[in-house]
């Protein structure tokens, strides 16, 4: 039985998010109806993580194991033939046996993208959240730094979205080892993260609050009462999904 | 009376076009709507030119008279806030009594985008047609070079697409002063025309055309016998909608 690891890139404007349900159609749908079909039986594609509704993938990692004996190349080939051209699988490559999506991974980065002049590109509105004024970028930028570390995110966490009966001992305490704010031109805005998890929600609402920093209506020492506080109804509101993006899952070969 | 002049950008995606019509909702649709709900009546709006369905535009122009005292930059706000995020109003002017957005137009610049790569990024493939192999570049520039001028474009016009009643003492003539193809990075193709008119199709049979030279499927002399024989059926397949974009008319004061 082999072990085989799939990148895959998605638009997530039109899927209900990665994971398998009744409402719409997801990610795992697509992908593990192509893969039952190659590999000629149902078969189940486990991913580094969940993304929500209409977030997007520019390389979320995801495992299946099979008895199939199609080449990684055909493998992929045949998958993209299969796949709405929103979804893309990038790579297939054989792993060892005790390879898991999201046990082996080390950690994730995501990037949320805001537009800040007067009008957002037609082109460009599926990626990006449009804030049509001015934010405070120092400020900002401060704010991002205040996270890095371990920390107990339950205040940028979607009530009641923690499974207790799974919850492992360490709560809602994640570490991030980059939160940063990156300005490729005066109107475009990057805030990057990257930690060893992120809870349901998570990046979007840091980022909805860290957008009430930004515009005035906090300041950073609410901020830091609001990380300190543990309590999702003091923060800011969640930024829509639209301007997230999965960019990478890392593994130890990559790290 | 004043005549307004609007500058447009779309992603034509899930528009049939430019123009109205009964099959399916159109640019001209949504911009008249609400045009018509900010004048506060019945307005008609002229476009510099039709573009058919699923083709984007970075600037297209526009224009209508109205007894509406709404200022120039109120009428942008206004129009945005109704528009839906696929249709922006870049700019909105006053302009000579004169001004038509077709018949003052001096020329069109469009450009059509090619992916030669393996695979084509999902947030991409709306504006990206898709060729996953290598194509030959010198052989398509040369073919280019030929068409700048003036020349009949029968070959390459949508049969019986003109309106024989409303023709123009040109016909099938139009001058190109641009035809060139740009290689921006290794698998990234663009042709961009600029003209004094373009027939229905013209630039997408042109590309459907120059594509199969570039991978080898017909020779440069063929291509010249194409564009000498007046007659479609002997030009190549029509390219993709998605990949067209109008990137600008140009007008006396731009040119």
């Amino acid at each position: 039985m082999q072990t085989i690891k799939l990148v895959i890139a998605y638009d997530g404007t039109n899927y209900s998010g990665w994971q398998k349900q009744k409402n719409g159609p997801t990610i795992q749908d697509k992908v593990e109806r192509a893969v039952s079909m190659i590999c000629n039986t149902e078969t189940v594609v486990h991913s580094a993580g969940r993304t929500d509704s209409g977030v997007h993938a520019l390389a979320m990692a995801a495992h299946f194991k099979t008895n199939s004996r199609v080449s990684c190349d055909d493998l992929q080939r045949g998958l993209n033939s299969l796949l709405p051209a929103a979804i893309r699988i990038l790579s297939a490559s054989e792993e060892p046996a005790d390879f898991h999506a999201r046990y082996s991974a080390l950690a994730k980065t995501y990037r949320y993208t805001i537009f800040t002049g007067p009008i957002l590109c037609p082109h460009n509105r599926l990626y990006t959240l449009h804030v049509p004024y001015q934010l405070s970028i120092a400020p900002m930028r401060e704010c991002l730094a205040k996270l890095i570390g371990e920390h107990d995110f339950s205040s940028f966490e979607k009530t009641g979205s923690r499974d207790k009966s799974r919850e492992n001992s360490r709560g809602a305490v994640r570490t991030l080892f980059r939160a940063e704010l990156e300005q490729p031109e005066p109107s475009l805005i990057h805030f990057v993260f990257t930690g060893d998890g992120f809870l349901r929600h998570m990046v979007r609402s840091i980022v909805g609050t860290i957008l009430e920093i930004g515009s005035g209506k906090r300041t950073i020492e609410e901020f830091n009462q609001i990380l300190a506080c543990k309590d999702r109804n003091q923060a800011g509101t969640t930024a829509a999904s639209c301007g997230l993006l999965l960019v990478k899952v890392h593994y130890e070969q990559d790290w």
